[in-house]
């Protein structure tokens, strides 16, 4: 069972992040192994052609993978990101992006997730990522 | 040799990029397969640990590739990333991050390039990442 | 629907690669959008500990991409890999290794696949491996 | 300085993957924190068009990354690869692979290495590959 529901994430991150591009970044559901996050659309987002930037993207999948490991282990802090690989599929639409992690491993030393996002509506993926996190020990 | 100059590739990025993280982000170099950019550190970079996160190293990669691309094809804003991969290898410290790109293929429909990330004036790499552009024909 | 039958693959794999690794792996499924390909398990695969090789579920991987694209765009032999990302993530058993792909992107020129590897009879993940090809125009 | 030396590690690999594909794998040099190993050339080792195949430039770039990371800390058969990620950039020749892998990181846990493929005389690369290896402790 999750450690940490969606109200202390969002508490947690607001806490550790304060300046953080995570304002835009929403926890929406927190289950065993898994993590939705919502990416809220705004301009600031874009990169020509008039889609979502990748660097928003894929600071979707970290934080994606982020929360739902410290959802299974609690508020580490300093689990770090050791490796992200991100594949981009399709040109995003002008709207919310959706981010599901799932975790593939949850070991002591290193947690690998994979997340799948997807324009808010579509059935489509947008991107998919692979994230490696450190878990300090 | 390159198509675009440093100050042809800012003008590019400021009209092209309005909002974007771009403007903590400094193209430095410009010279045939390579490029170099430097993000320039703000508090806003920083996550938990007092790092540069993994976002804006993740950020500068995949400008660092697009300016080296840009440089050597022109002012093809349409270029899009579709695959990214990045290892975290040591904590930033507190200032700047330079990031050197430099092209290990530029083919008709695909340019791959990898990028060494460093904090100025360190010898030591904090990350490294291999980003994919496919270029639109 | 699919293109070729797991007979056709067969015999395509057989006329291809005389040499080749894929005589230890055998096409068993092939759905749209997917493959499922089975490394049988032999001493040959083993390395230091007693555990299958990372070489030879590296190969199973790219080969369940490989058959999960031929099964939708037909016996295309010139399609190449132009990436492959893999995580290792247990040890898997000695016994065979079962490689599922399915087609995250089928695209005029890029094709991307995701692979999931499971020892037979077990479910979880020993490794997690995403692909992508690039198609001949 | 290397712990280990090309003939030590030519020793270990013998002895510790007595069917592997290694013997078509040979160890040329270590230098600190560098391996370079040697791909031979053999039909076994095509695929359509004439190639080496992925997996076996995949099995170049795990071994160059064990063999450099071995010279470092001495024969610790169970370090195990938890990464892989290789771009493969242009068709190789009909002839010997050169892999050339340098550590970029060294840590107690973990250490990532890059590894530079090419056909023996070329000076351009057929592929590149990032690699992430796990310690034992």
């Amino acid at each position: 069972m999750p450690r940490m529901s969606v109200e202390e994430l969002e508490q947690f991150l607001t806490a550790h992040f304060p300046y953080a591009e995570h304002r835009s970044l929403m926890v929406e559901r927190i289950e065993e192994n898994f993590a939705q996050v919502r990416l809220c659309y705004h301009d600031r987002h874009l990169r020509p052609g008039g889609t979502i930037s990748g660097a928003s993207l894929m600071t979707l999948a970290d934080m994606a993978m982020y929360v739902a490991l410290l959802g299974m282990i609690g508020p580490v802090a300093l689990a770090v990101t050791t490796n992200l690989n991100i594949n981009f599929l399709r040109k995003p639409g002008q709207r919310d992006v959706i981010g599901e992690c799932k975790l593939l491993k949850l070991g002591k030393r290193l947690a690998v997730g994979e997340v799948k996002m997807y324009s808010d509506g579509d059935s489509e993926l947008v991107a998919h990522a692979t994230v490696t996190y450190s878990i300090p020990t």
